[in-house]
């Protein structure tokens, strides 16, 4: 018989998260969201998968995200919307659910805006774990926008970079941006290119936000042994990518059925090879080929990562006592009784009758 | 520019919608759903429509039902246990959420386990004034469980039903069903077998609960110028009526590509002959043939239906001054510098220091 938490929801607001990060540290954040995603990755064939659902409209997406193995379920509601910033809001903004395959029962009812920035961060870096050559110390940081200091902590403590070298077109990001890592131990340099910042680079992170078809990354820059962390080009119509940079390197994804759609590899014909990455984690498939080859993680964001994430919020909302519970279904005393929800005495009626 | 409680998530608990719907008034609240439904459906081009998204396991579903026009998005989550009742949790258990389509800010997070039998309900209504006979009194209720007190109702205030012939398996269902309907003016008779119900039937309303292909309704028990509103059948593998009976019938679905699917016309092949019933609502399209054809409404629900439901209980909340304002979206000082959230004052974390 399932136990009785199996039957309540836990709420955790997007404040409660952020304490929750707070409490933990973001390096403990991102060290344990990959973690299990490592662990969940390396079961990938237990899971019931399939493409985001997705909501196309004139000035976003709204996506739903679901996955789910033999005994939880999990969602994620993801919008993205690149002029959100006019109104002070955030492009991209998440929520998600655990559920009880076994009853139906939504077990956790978490913020993800926050979250999807860590968890995206720590997938970045369970890929170049895998696939980046031994010893990389320095990143390009192609983008410098609302995601990227957790690409630069998840890559400093994960990977052990210790330099960037950073570039967006807007030079106030690149500020924020450094201003933000004060302290971290990481170096920051300032760049006035792409071209500039991927010079001497072990990895390049891109993580451009424009709802385009963009070429941050030419062939010209490619040098043997680099490692390119493709993050922004995530939608049908947004790239980063020179279509020929594909070409000329080893390409990792998620889930294939997905990234075809909305990856980089978008521009290419539906037979172009990649890779999945969790067959070079169950070591059923070679990461690098050689120290020279180029590698690209052709990042889109998969369902998997949320639950992942999801998870690791349940158990350290349990480790440290926090979030609320909250009814969102309603408790009855016979099941087979809905209606009789109706009946129950409701002492604000009654004081206004 | 958006105003400002676009920027803003309210929530309705279970115990908050019960109090809105005892407040209203069920008959209210059915008839408001109703009119939102109605409406909705004369709206019918103007939606991104697709079939639910399902996750099936051995002892139940989870769904995911999204759907939007240009100016709002809604998702419904629901799930399908049959067997739950054995732990006192119900075999349908949802929540859903309103959304901005311009932003992505979700509006509205809701309970949907009672919406969605007064949804249902309504919905069978709207199809039954616009297929049955005028003037139809008396209505078979197949399955006396948690969804039949709202079916009763519905066709009791929005169809002029007075008299109801009862049957379940279980007699304490039935018993159960008289109990919550006494004192709203339906006289109710228990049957002791569904062909005993239907004697006498303008409209018979099927909404058992087992999930597997059960044959509720044979065609020797039709009548000329019947109404059969098909509930229960509405997943794969979940049927109630007998093949024949659809063949014998002119049979009217909500959306033809989920339908096929999930509906008693699963049954038969892909080019069996069904009108949408927003075509009828619409005129672009003749009901019933005449008086002595037997309709049927294959009823498995679609998210328009709770696009409307969700919109209904917005505007009533806000009509109640109902819900609670929450933070499932951080609020950022500079929408471009998520990472900041973690940098604010924390008055916990200082206490704890």
């Amino acid at each position: 018989m399932p136990s009785k938490n199996h039957f309540s929801t836990l709420y955790l607001s997007a404040p409660d998260v952020i304490e929750l990060v707070q409490r933990k540290g973001v390096e403990a954040c991102l060290r344990g969201i990959a973690d299990y995603i490592q662990s969940d990755f390396l079961r990938w064939g237990a899971f019931d998968k399939s493409a985001r659902v997705a909501s196309h409209s004139r000035d976003g997406v709204i996506e739903l995200m679901p996955i789910a193995d033999d005994q939880t379920y999990a969602f994620k509601y993801v919008n993205g919307h690149p002029k959100n910033t006019r109104w002070g809001l955030p492009t991209v903004m998440a929520f998600g659910v655990l559920a009880d395959v076994a009853t139906g029962v939504p077990l956790l009812l978490s913020e993800l805006t926050l979250t999807t920035a860590l968890r995206t961060a720590a997938m970045s870096a369970v890929a170049a774990r895998a696939l980046a050559r031994p010893g990389a110390r320095t990143m390009a940081l192609i983008g410098n926008g609302a995601q990227s200091e957790f690409q630069a902590l998840a890559f400093h403590h994960l990977l052990g970079v210790t330099t960037l070298r950073l570039f967006d077109t807007d030079p106030a990001a690149t500020a924020k941006l450094q201003a933000n890592l004060q302290g971290t131990g990481l170096r920051t340099v300032a760049c006035s290119s792409t071209a500039e910042a991927v010079r001497g680079a072990d990895v390049v992170t891109t993580v451009t936000a424009d709802k385009s078809n963009a070429t941050i990354l030419t062939p010209d820059l490619l040098v043997p042994g680099m490692h390119i962390n493709a993050v922004g080009g995530d939608c049908p119509g947004k790239t980063e990518l020179h279509a020929d940079v594909l070409r000329q390197a080893q390409v990792f994804v998620e889930y294939t059925p997905q990234t075809r759609i909305e990856g980089d590899i978008q521009q290419l014909p539906a037979d172009f090879v990649v890779t999945e990455l969790w067959e070079v984690l169950a070591g059923q498939h070679t990461g690098r080929a050689s120290d020279a080859a180029v590698t690209v993680f052709d990042s889109v964001g998969f369902a998997l990562e949320d639950f992942s994430a999801l998870r690791f919020l349940r158990d350290a909302a349990t480790e440290l006592g926090m979030g609320q519970p909250i009814e969102l279904i309603p408790q009855l005393s016979d099941p087979k009784n809905l209606f009789g929800l109706l009946r129950t005495h409701n002492p604000l009626l009654r004081a206004a009758a």
